[in-house]
């Protein structure tokens, strides 16, 4: 049964969805997918966001299994879901599901949000923006990078300090792996310098970026992929002012191994937490249009503060 | 970019929705689809009830054209929708997409109700529980009752009268429309009693029930599909006795032109609002095991009360 009623009883605006049980049917669902689909700290990032801002929006989880990805995304046009992030191993196989996906997300290789331009559900990659927020006032022109690592962060990375305008652009993006040979189709394609993993020492770089999982909280905390009195010793005293930053795309936990050795070294520290919230910013203003308030960051570092 | 935390963060066990932005994103979805979809009180009713009872769920209005019925019932097993209310035009066509159909529902030949028991995806109908909840105190055993309008609220009618026991089953279930003809299928499927449309005020039922949209708010608000004088001058003074109650599945407005004439004429009134609560009620507790609560009854009764 289903009557007619006034549609003064439904229509509360923009209020958010707590407001009024009427008006929370209005509610715009957004939501992360991957399979499995580990805890993530996006609904609390964008959750946060909604409801500090009044927007009747809520964030959801979907484990969808790959086989079921094309489903997945027909469900988000049949329930005109408002938006979507995505993570592994999802992020490659979406691109040809898609309307349209942004000329940044081809060059990576990697969709990691869905948004609705018009009538069209587009994809973009802002993994890349969220990898240079915390960069935008550093001087890296004509500096040497050290990338550790050739998963989805270091490409996201690659692409954004190699599109970087010439005044701003790095020297030399060094890139290697324990593996000695898994980054070289990354260095080919984004024209990287590929050095073996032992030679990582031997870099003067005035940024060391770790985008391995070594350090992560419940797989590899107790381990860190570059040592840096190594560094110093073979760089020279002056190593610590050549090597000004360490970055960190571990945001579990804040302190990394690697980022402690960093900051005991002399470098200043740049933690993934901020490169995580600059991909949730970027998302959230492709789907709101604003920014995500103060109170989704204080969330996000309390969160991982009480860990 | 996607961590893990530690499960105690997102973990809130039945809070409400509300009380914790990282949690929400476990909220179950409810909803209800149709097309074109009207305002529906049906939101008031279930969100009120999961915020009572502090369950998070969220209940919200799917638009879904008859040819995209497939691709939202793969929507609903795809992001495991944990229900969904039915309306016109979908009742019908949505029985074949369905694991599996109760017998009552094929006896009806509609599902107002998708609901999961384990990993399949069910089908109910509640508008006949619905429809008989008004009467659960009424003694209609042996009664006439007098049936207007053939639509599916008729069906649900006609199913639920016909299910009662043999020591509560009326006596004869008279039907007839405006047309003569459309009543004539249902008349034989459920054994009713067919009658001509101008014969309707000959018979002394104990229960008249207005199924057709007459006296709908917007629609046809000014007509009644019954003139209780004139059944009254056609029965002898004492048909009020014998027609003890009319009951109008039209409960928008609450006070149909037929449910005053009835009351006018000394009948006891049964409002459609009644069968509304009654089958939100039994889809609720298809979903959740448990009833609305007295809080989605009043708000109901507010947002109707406040037309």
């Amino acid at each position: 049964m289903n009557a007619s009623i006034p549609s003064d009883i439904s229509s509360s605006g923009s209020k958010p969805l707590q407001a009024d049980p009427q008006a929370a049917a209005e509610t715009v669902l957004y939501g992360v997918t991957g399979w499995p689909l580990a805890q993530s700290l996006s609904p609390l990032l964008h959750n946060t966001g909604f409801r500090t801002l009044g927007l009747p929006a809520l964030y959801l989880r979907w484990e969808i299994p790959p086989q079921r990805l094309p489903a997945f995304v027909d469900s988000v046009r049949t329930l005109r879901i408002g938006g979507c992030s995505v993570t592994i191993p999802h992020k490659v196989a979406l691109l040809p599901l898609l309307d349209e996906v942004s000329p940044l997300a081809r060059q990576v290789g990697a969709v990691n949000t869905i948004y609705w331009h018009d009538d069209k559900l587009c994809g973009e990659n802002t993994d890349v923006a969220g990898f240079m927020a915390p960069l935008a006032q550093e001087d890296l022109h004509g500096a040497d990078v050290l990338l550790l690592g050739a998963g989805g962060a270091a490409r996201a990375a690659a692409a954004g300090l190699m599109s970087l305008a010439k005044d701003r652009r790095p020297g030399n993006v060094f890139i290697c792996t324990p593996s000695d040979s898994s980054h070289l189709p990354l260095a080919e394609e984004f024209g990287l310098s590929p050095i073996l993993w032992a030679q990582r020492h031997d870099i003067p770089a005035r940024l060391v970026v770790n985008t391995t999982p070594l350090g992560m909280r419940g797989k590899a905390e107790d381990e860190t992929p570059y040592f840096f009195d190594l560094a110093d010793k073979k760089n020279g005293k002056d190593a610590a002012e050549t090597t000004t930053l360490a970055y960190d795309i571990v945001y579990n936990p804040l302190e990394t191994l690697f980022l402690r050795d960093a900051a005991r070294h002399g470098r200043r520290c740049l933690s993934g937490m901020d490169m995580f919230f600059g991909q949730g910013d970027a998302q959230f203003r492709l789907w709101t249009g604003r920014n995500l308030p103060l109170e989704s960051r204080l969330a996000l570092e309390a969160a991982l503060n009480s860990n």
